[in-house]
């Protein structure tokens, strides 16, 4: 048997910085996965039909009708073509009356999931994460009915679901300021020429940093970063700790502040279910911190981004076979 | 008349980024200035020693006895030599004892006034700002029995005073994070290309941002980065705004952990008295928050550094003629 007589969909989680591309079967099975550093603001000659070009050539000469369907950033106004923001509460059938057709050459077609605004004071808005939420809610459905899901990195998202909708988000830059403190100020000077530590070490500096920000539960981190350099500079925090200890404040206030419900605090006393979603190691990072938050056995999620594509483009009977 | 008869004292604030000298006079009266980008970081041929001389090589020509005496980052680890800290409740007297000596050459000494720290979990520390109390205290006699004193900048600083002593104090990185986030966040992106805008409106979008943190009291300025962008991606703010704006955020944030004592909320409510120390076009920029806080009224003191270098140099017998 060929690939290519197996091959149901191409898809593609195209962000700003990777494009990720799936050949997947039946029932959304992977075949074969590439992953290239193309994102919307890297791409190769030949712009975005170029690289869809380059990755995906061979799997669309053997099966010339395959449909495409891509998330991210590709449907941003940088991107490939605008996909308008769908408001919430947002569901798989907005996200599916809402995807945009673009036709690559005649006769090949590529789908775009588009985003999820919230409006409100100010309002809010997701490219790729609603993706991410379908294939979460497809993988573990007992979370359709009340959930939140949460979705560390550059721009976290902490999104509400209910009834299999998204009916509200928030994002934290947490990732990036973390990489703008490390790599051009002055807290990240004395770790960049520190000596390497132990994970152990690094675990415990991290704790550190968001056990002082659930302290400090009115105010938080803002005050705090200056310490990263002060404990340094008064021998209580060794320079390689301190990066660790920084990023520890950071995810201690993207806590603080998502769990800020009125004065009960804790989101886990309110009995909603939760889920981590995304790159293992930064869930690992961020079951630490949930745990000095008092959270505890909170689930993670993977590859929901694939799992997403396949369901949305099944749904609008974009897969062969269908 | 020739100006060595009347010169009293050299007196140097030496920073990150610049070193400014002054040739004073009876009762610090200033006879010439200069400002060079001689920060410790970023010193001329020659070290330390080579711009002190480019800097002041012809007033000590003229006056070779006089003693120069220096505040800022030219007494840390990186600096000239390291003067230590002092422990708050930090005084003029206990500055004057921590002065250190360096025997430029022989019979040429420069005196380096040492900065504070504050114990504690964690702790603080100041380097140059101890100096700039010490001027505000001698330029307004009425803040030294009780005031709290604001100088903003890239680190900012806020100073209890009590008796004429340094009590407490914190730290902000409210400037360095607003130029990161200018500078290297996308953020700053729609910004740079935008156009320019009229100071009405750079002052109203500056307090949006304030009064978007001063209603989150709970939380603050951590979840409402990310507005910075879905506002004009949502065009409900101007591009060319957006960094008003995102200043306002961490102004406002700045402000609201100050503020926060307590439920009671508001420093003024404790009728303690307040100053602001700096740069006037920054002072006018913390009025207008400040304003936005229900602070009104809050006188601002300049030239602070160049004061308190005299008033020390005075008190440690160092200024020609005592």
């Amino acid at each position: 048997v060929k690939p290519s007589s197996l091959s149901h969909l191409i898809a593609l989680d195209w962000g700003t910085s990777v494009l990720r591309a799936y050949l997947l079967g039946e029932d959304g099975v992977v075949l074969e996965e590439r992953s290239r550093p193309w994102g919307i603001m890297h791409l190769p000659e030949g712009g975005f039909v170029g690289a869809l070009d380059a990755i995906s050539g061979d799997w669309l000469s053997d099966a010339p009708g395959l449909s495409i369907i891509a998330c991210g950033m590709v449907g941003s106004t940088q991107g490939w073509r605008e996909a308008p923001y769908v408001p919430c509460p947002a569901g798989r059938d907005a996200l599916e009356a809402g995807l945009l057709t673009v036709e690559v050459t005649p006769g090949r077609r590529l789908h775009i999931v588009p985003g999820v605004r919230r409006d409100g004071d100010p309002p809010d808005v997701m490219r790729g994460e609603e993706t991410q939420v379908v294939g979460a809610l497809t993988h573990s459905t007992h979370l359709a009915a009340r959930a939140r899901l949460i979705m560390p990195g550059t721009h976290s998202k902490w999104v509400r679901v209910e009834d299999g909708h998204i009916v509200d988000f928030q994002t934290y830059m947490t990732g990036e300021l973390f990489a703008l403190l490390k790599d051009h100020s002055i807290l990240g000077r004395p770790a960049r020429n520190a000596a390497s530590s132990t994970d152990a070490e690094s675990e415990i500096a991290f704790k550190r940093g968001v056990s002082a920000v659930r302290e400090r539960s009115s105010t938080g981190a803002f005050e705090l970063l200056f310490s990263a350099r002060s404990l340094v500079l008064m021998t209580q925090l060794k320079a390689e700790h301190s990066l660790d200890y920084l990023s520890g404040l950071l995810v201690g206030e993207e806590l603080r502040c998502a769990l800020a419900i009125g004065s009960s605090g804790l989101a886990s006393s309110t009995g909603e279910p939760m889920a981590l979603i995304g790159d293992p190691a930064l869930c690992t990072r961020y079951l630490l911190a949930m745990s000095v938050f008092g959270l505890n056995a909170v689930p993670t999620i993977q590859d929901t981004a694939r799992r997403g594509l396949w369901q949305l483009a099944r749904q609008a009977g974009h897969c062969a076979d269908d």
